[in-house]
């Protein structure tokens, strides 16, 4: 049941550059739960993915190789993929920070991992003990030898926009940081938001920048969070520059609406409205999205930040 | 204090048909208190209106002369207009549904009404017991009245994009009422996402059509509700095709964020954190506005909806 036939919104169709069609790279499972306070038991994280991938998203990031002294509600991720009833045509991607977390994923069958780099200093210190630059010693070998097992890869570029440390981002560091993780192998760039602080102008900006520098909007994708609430906005801006996979998090889930550092990712639910309305084709059922949400949330004891799964939930 | 003071986001300077300057016109002193369960007494509403003044809001809807039968929030109209400090330079519009409220106005000597209308047939005959056609005869002489008085009037129109009998609303049908309340002497005409459902392809093409249809788009604003999420979108879409006057509600003050049916206006916060970003000029000071609506929830007892507010709040 998409958002047309919950009676509501009218369908406007596709101009002006966006795309006729979108990938929803759906980060809830790995993103969302790493941020949960709670540990969540695998069978629910398996019932989880089970109820996403029959709502018709093609792109589950399922889990992370993350050592788990680092993130424990990701602990469990050998046996979630082992017990993973994979579904024909729906892609599981897992997060690989380094090559210790690539032999896990080898062992574990992935066939797609994605490694996550910073566009800052600071951030690379912080997250990755190391810089801007050194980060790539860690990449290279990672990418080298999943390119080589025939792995596809994508890269996460986190802080693209603002860093909570260094402020405004300069954008030629982003698309200097980004072109050099395409040139390694990785066929997709998701330009991250991290603490949520851009806006619409500067989404459009450094989107230019990188199409200028030789990269293809198909290489690219955004992965915004609300934190004050210019996601969906932003997403728009990306949309029309062409930008065709959007990362999401079903429910929204990924950061708690009343801390104050908030960094709710982008709601499915939301994005999947937006894309309904401007005629955008998906694949996902809106309906089926907003109960799976509304599942977990029971799960997780508290409601979903999803404008929509709030609005449409009973 | 401008969002960028506060650190993070980056201006990127207007283009692409953004205005350089835009209207905020704040309705949470009447919009979202009107919504509220309990009545706020008339010192805290006080205080409230002179915060927002004091944050650089330019455009105050003070309170509404809805017969108190309907809306019991706001039976004290006449109390806050007799003792409202009015500081200068600053509009302190109200809300005018028929003669008797005219009446009320001009005794209390406003100088700025609005009056609402309803682009479809259903909301017409349960908001206003009327019909789409049969309102004018409740409009026309309050709008010659006011106007006689020398009196501003703007308009509002309900559900121009989705109602929640009806189903998508035929924009045909909303230029035409729009138009009509235009040409009556209503200097403003703010186009009214009531239920939130609006998507951005929808909002471009009904301000298209407006100005295919001769109404200048200085003559329009907009005011959208972030039920399914999609409000700072709309409003970036409105942005962009010249819209210089925006509907929000301080805090996002207006409606349940829990409830199954939460309308809850733009916040205010939000719009200033994109208008900050994309460097339109608007007067406001975002963190005397957030101190102001962190004040307005600690009174309510319950946390502010605007991500803004949360992600900035103490």
């Amino acid at each position: 049941m998409g958002a047309r036939e919950l009676g509501l919104p009218e369908r406007v169709p596709s101009r002006d550059g966006l795309p006729e069609r979108v990938t929803i790279w759906e980060v809830g499972p790995r993103d969302g739960l790493q941020n949960e306070q709670a540990v969540v038991p695998v069978e629910v994280k398996l019932e989880f993915l089970d109820r996403l991938a029959a709502a018709g998203l093609g792109v589950l990031e399922a889990t992370s190789f993350v050592h788990p002294k680092w993130v424990p509600q990701l602990a469990d991720a050998e046996e979630l993929l082992g017990r993973l009833d994979r579904r024909p045509g729906v892609r599981y991607p897992v997060l690989v920070p380094n090559e210790r977390g690539l032999d896990r994923a080898l062992a574990a069958g992935v066939r797609h991992i994605a490694v996550f780099g910073s566009a800052t200093e600071t951030f690379a210190q912080r997250n990755l003990n190391s810089t801007v630059d050194g980060q790539f010693a860690m990449f290279e070998p990672v990418v080298g030898r999943a390119r080589a097992e025939g792995l596809e890869v994508r890269a996460y570029l986190s802080m693209c926009f603002g860093d909570p440390w260094e402020g405004p981002v300069p954008a030629e560091q982003v698309v200097r940081v980004g072109r050099r993780l395409l040139d390694l192998g990785c066929s997709q760039l998701s330009l991250g938001d991290t603490v949520g602080v851009a806006t619409a102008g500067q989404v459009e900006r450094l989107l230019d920048l990188f199409t200028g520098a030789g990269v293809g909007v198909d290489a690219l994708a955004v992965h915004f969070h609300d934190t004050y609430g210019q996601a969906l906005a932003n997403t728009h801006a990306a949309l029309r520059k062409g930008v065709s996979t959007v990362d999401s998090s079903a429910g929204g889930l990924g950061g708690c609406p009343y801390a104050e550092s908030a960094t709710g990712n982008l709601a499915t639910e939301d994005l999947v409205w937006l894309l309904d309305g401007l005629g955008i084709e998906h694949g996902a059922d809106l309906g089926e999205l907003v109960a799976a949400s509304r599942w977990m949330a029971e799960r997780l004891g508290r409601p979903s930040p999803s404008r929509v799964v709030r609005a449409l939930g009973g």
